[in-house]
């Protein structure tokens, strides 16, 4: 990435950037590994959002699928496609941000590789350890869990609808939309607290519930929303990364002690409910 | 990845596609992670190589990465941009090219990521396992080394300016541009031999010998080209992924037995020279 990854600054891995390929460290003896792609003019807009933003969302997006999975994030990989009239200073900027979301969630950029394309594409592979337990899959929930949430609902969403329109503010919503506030360190402690299914909100809490809803049924109760939110925000919003986890009812003292909020119950049946009455998923549309 | 993820058939990973994240075994303690991307009209055309190729072409882009460390492969993350049009078969044998390239080292599909975008991305992650040996840096040559060679010089170049020029022949050496054979077990057979310094040749042969050549001279003295490959293709063609290795001279033998060819000697002093005189790389221009 030559200066993209100088910028990167010092690494911490085994091998870092610069070789034929790094070397991380898994201590646990397995490793766990996702990757998503950000595109221009889908996931996001050069003149919504600075590169830092779009540096951060495509690591955010990446490492709450990490810690959806009860992992801690160890590393990054970033494909970047660039046009040759992008600023240096963009692609520069843009390390800048996946270098500070990697560290909110523990991890590092430890590789990559930039090529010519006529549009930008972040790929972005993120690897993490799950410190000897097992991983937390989206199957296993049963009834009597209860669902819970950490992080935010809707706000990507309606961040996004306030830039559609045009507006300027509310600024926490507009910063939501542009890059989510992922509570990374809860995948690994809802983990511990005996989670049996979770997984981040990428796609709207009721699509994602469903994802979660495997032999069992979701029925949903979310929080009022919050301040310029909207519910279809709440239900169907996506990019918040905020996580959704079946917990045994036993834990939820501990889990909304660690901040997150009961948002429904796990029923027998299949789908997902919003207070009782079957709920369709809406396709999230990004931008 | 939904019907491309279906392709990649039963999975040996310990989660493999479908949930947030893959968890793939690390039984060495250390990942070795590497990500290249290809594009549409930089890397391949359409008209000219199969969706299968491509496939091929991206995982041994990476895998010979991970084998230039010493390591073996273990999984392959995919993050696939494709315009609507995209024929849904294209995506399939995309999808069977990179399932097949894992296959030959020793690897899977664990995981990717399917966006909407103007072009044709691939961008590919893969992870490799070093089975307790340290990682074979770039650095470490000394002088008095030999220099070998494992795989092809010059083909893939030869086979580009066959395809420039509208020739339909010979098959081999368009097999070639289309998708490199990459010896990948010799990335770990090598380093059991003690290689010191190593990587696999993406940009031409003196251009990667340069990337060895830390704190030493590389003296090369390829063989003869093959037959229907120029010097030039030796010299400078990249994209055939071969391994390029510093080794004690005293292991020259055994890594011949395993069908490397000396390709040169390392030396005191600095960069890269051709039969004692002093060579430049040349920019490898994908087509």
């Amino acid at each position: 990435m030559g200066a993209v990854t100088a910028r990167l600054g010092p690494s911490a891995a085994l091998v870092g950037p610069g070789d034929d390929a790094a070397v991380v460290a898994a201590p646990d003896g397995r490793v766990v590994a996702t990757t998503d792609v950000l595109v221009e003019g889908v996931h996001f807009r050069r003149d919504w959002s600075s590169a830092h933003d779009v540096g951060r969302k495509a690591a955010a997006a990446n490492l709450a699928d990490v810690a959806a999975m009860g992992a801690t994030g160890t590393a990054l990989l970033v494909g970047l496609t660039a046009p040759g009239d992008l600023p240096v200073a963009w692609a520069l900027e843009l390390a800048d941000g996946l270098r500070e979301e990697a560290a909110r969630a523990g991890a590092e950029v430890v590789g990559g590789d930039t090529v010519r394309g006529d549009a930008v594409v972040v790929a972005v592979t993120a690897l993490g350890d799950l410190r000897g337990r097992p991983p937390v899959l989206r199957t296993g929930a049963r009834p009597g869990d209860v669902v819970v949430h950490a992080g935010r609902l809707g706000w990507s969403a309606a961040g996004l609808a306030l830039l559609q329109a045009g507006a300027d503010g509310p600024a926490a919503l507009l910063a939501a939309h542009r890059a989510p506030e992922v509570p990374y360190a809860l995948g690994p402690a809802l983990a511990g607290l005996g989670a049996r299914a979770m997984c981040d909100v990428s796609d709207g809490l009721v699509a994602d519930a469903l994802t979660l809803a495997a032999g069992v049924a979701l029925d949903l109760d979310p929080p009022a929303p919050d301040p310029g939110v909207d519910e279809a925000h709440v239900l169907h919003g996506g990019e918040d990364h905020g996580l959704l986890a079946c917990l045994p009812a036993g834990a939820l003292a501990a889990a909304v002690g660690l901040g997150c909020r009961q948002v429904g119950t796990v029923v027998a049946g299949s789908g997902v409910r919003l207070r009782g009455r079957p709920v369709e998923p809406q396709g999230w549309e990004h931008w």
